[in-house]
């Protein structure tokens, strides 16, 4: 199969020039802003600042124009106005750049014919130049493994997850919400309208980049539909693919083409692809990083079955709907399991056995280990869920509170190693200003630990849901998970 | 109309006694607890601990039975073991005490006949003895007016709200989640099995409750049907009733028996009776403290035509997506509209004037002001939305970004002032350690000032649908909202 352009030489320039950085405009200065963010995040090349007027910023000189620099240029992040951009690109094509990211935006997404035809210019006078284009009217790329970001606090640890994103601001989100669930980025493309580079270029790079395992995307539209679709259904072949496609509703679809110029397409046409092409498809941008968090972190379940353990028997009536609701199946146990379980556990008011398991509180560390090793062992369950809700507690102290969660989470720590199926921890219901806190300290813990981890009943239930469908789909087609 | 039996007497009681107090219990002793939590809280009457070992807690006497005290005892609380339940009815009647609310469990919610048996011993007894019953197998009462409460850390202030709850958790819980977003309750109902008064009751009392102007529960199922449904019929055509009814599904259903011995029902029977009492059914505790919380904060609007303004492409794109989904309806801008917003606010490059609003930047408060005025004042719109995406900025630093964010959000804080239609606030998107505590700390400063805010795109959508579509029924009905 023909695979697409590669990409790589985008993700590892040496060099990077910066058009448009002025120390001294009153307004945000996004060409300085680039060149901050590079220079703390560690880029380990050389960059360049460039501006008509020249001058100095932060001690290195500014060139008026690319051509100046006494270096080779490998790619040109571009923060001037658009009607300056054409000149850009020829200086850049005399220079033999090889790509630039336009960061400029005001061409095919605004409502005008002019933006249009701008971008048409520059695309055209970049392709005759041989330099490829990111963009316009976006952020750029973050990949830690290259020096490259679009903002100086993201995380400089590499890992497993692609995201091409038509949206900068869904991105730099994204980025933000993996690396609280624990995700880590190979290449993150803020890829804004796609007049050159498009959403197949980066996906079909991506599907084919060693350092990329499994991969996200944020979808408004698509340019080129039939090469998309096919390179999505060839990809998730061999990579878990996850994408949350917007604009399903004509608000939606509106906006989607005020923003990036993108054609949203029909929503039941969508659906309908991206089941067939095996792609998981997302609903929220949290979505997405949960769904590749529960395929990053959790073993391939024998099937759907779920078996859900907590304290709290309001919570168990809501779990039990919201899982049911999402598609999971939430076996009634047997009575062979329920007489283990209450021989290991010595039934009392409160206690009950059923699916959820609603172990109320538990005597010993022992005991607890026990309910768990029992239901782990049984072939009555595929897929084990704990779940703690903080603000369920009536009745005792914060401090006994307190004392009874560290116990509770200690286990679950512990029980982990001890287990052969798939653990999803839930940690909800944190409204409170004490246990907001406490929560978040908790599920830090636990991300740290290896688990994955979901901060609400809803959350787990729909990505759980998706990641149980996803792998019992590939085992249907005989494919290995 | 026959209202229920006046319940005010339950939830000022001068003196209360509390069954099953040990200082001495190596276990977690309910009684204790209940003690602490009632003079921590401040309850201004009397209390009685009592235990048939006697002796001495907290420098109390320990009365060995209810007959024993030297003092009228308007209300009792059983932490005692189930067995020894039928006692303790028969002295409270021969006492002459009102009411007992039964922490005790291990009643009909178990799965064998004698809790069952046990249950309707102890209910005829008390009604033989004319005393009313709350529980059994719950928290029971939260009543600030009246110093009632089942934790010692909940809110002294009293509010226009009252909650019914089949689950103790849960309540807690929708306490926790209430106060988080502004909302003081007048009186929490924590009613377990429900086996003498029950849910009907305690909806009738809230209805005829001056103290009370919105009124909230948490259902798992019904003991008497139609008085029920007529109850809610006759109650929300004087006040808001929003019901979060579980046991949607059959293991959730499954649950709901075995927690609080509730017959869940036909989810399909409960969807249209609820929709045809002009009830407003939640899908989560979170979203039942949303609408709640719009109900209660936000004017009636005109109509359901919303306008959405914040910052960010992408943000807009999901925002159109899901209140179109919710079933609100953004309008497109008319070309008048939009020139107007133009004229105010020039058009430069990734400004968006469509429906959402993304405004990108300001260049001065008068400049945001006079934009919000401007949609207010339109007739296009019924209903704004203010959005703002904490984890969508790239490329600014962190300082930066502060600094930003702290200006829009004292925009926000006055514009307010200026507006005729309902103005809600979304604050999303907060993954990052720094702008979770950001999100969190500006949300409650809104909050405090009286605006509706939501955490989540997901949640305003969908609690704001829900509120438009109450007062439009309302209004179809010839009904003052």
């Amino acid at each position: 199969m023909k695979r697409g352009a590669d990409l790589d030489f985008l993700f590892h320039p040496k060099t990077i020039a910066i058009a448009g950085v002025s120390e001294k405009a009153k307004q945000f200065n996004a060409g300085l802003k680039f060149l901050e963010a590079l220079m703390q995040f560690g880029f380990k090349g050389k960059i360049y600042p460039m501006n008509p007027s020249g001058g100095e910023v932060m001690g290195m000189k500014i060139y008026q124009s690319v051509k100046e620099i006494p270096d080779q240029i490998d790619f040109v992040i571009s923060a001037i106005p658009a009607r300056y951009t054409p000149q850009l690109v020829e200086d850049a094509a005399e220079k033999g750049v090889k790509a630039i990211h336009f960061f400029t935006s005001g061409f095919g997404e605004i409502e005008n014919s002019e933006g249009e035809r701008l971008q048409a210019e520059i695309i055209a006078k970049a392709k005759a130049g041989g330099i490829r284009v990111i963009g316009p009217n976006c952020l750029g790329l973050y990949c830690p493994a290259g020096g490259l970001t679009f903002n100086a606090d993201f995380e400089r640890a590499s890992g497993p997850v692609g995201l091409i994103s038509q949206s900068g601001g869904n991105a730099a989100h994204c980025v933000r919400e993996g690396i609280g669930r624990g995700i880590f980025f190979s290449k993150v493309i803020s890829m804004g309208n796609g007049a050159d580079l498009n959403e197949s270029d980066y996906l079909e790079y991506l599907a084919q980049d060693d350092e990329t395992k499994i991969i996200t995307a944020y979808i408004e539209g698509v340019r080129e539909g039939p090469r998309f679709l096919k390179a999505l259904k060839s990809t998730a072949k061999d990579k878990p693919v996850v994408i949350f496609k917007v604009g399903r509703t004509e608000s939606g679809a509106e906006a989607a083409k005020s923003h990036t110029a993108s054609m949203a397409g029909s929503d039941r046409v969508w659906e309908g692809a991206l089941r067939q092409a095996g792609v998981v498809r997302a609903d929220s941008i949290e979505e997405m990083m949960d769904i590749t968090m529960a395929l990053q972190r959790l073993p391939v379940p024998g099937g759907g079955k779920t078996v859900i353990i907590g304290i709290g028997g309001g919570a168990s009536v809501i779990l039990a709907d919201e899982f049911t609701h999402a598609g999971l199946v939430l076996p009634r146990l047997s009575d062979g399991l329920r007489k283990k379980l209450i021989d290991t556990f010595p039934s009392e008011a409160g206690r009950i056995f059923k699916n959820p398991v609603d172990i109320n509180n538990f005597e010993s560390p022992e005991i607890f280990m026990n309910i768990m090793k029992t239901i782990d062992q049984c072939d009555e369950a595929d897929l084990l869920v704990m779940q703690i809700a903080f603000d369920h507690f009536g009745l005792i102290s914060t401090e006994d509170k307190d004392l009874l969660l560290r116990i509770y989470l200690q286990l679950i720590g512990e029980v982990k190693g001890a287990l052969r199926k798939p653990l999803a921890v839930i940690l909800h219901s944190f409204a409170s200003a004490a246990m907001r806190q406490f929560a978040y300290e908790a599920g830090k813990e636990l991300i740290a630990a290896g688990f994955a981890v979901f901060p609400s009943i809803q959350r787990a239930a729909s990505s759980l849901s998706k990641f149980v469908s996803y792998h019992e789909k590939r085992k249907a087609a005989g494919r290995k998970s």
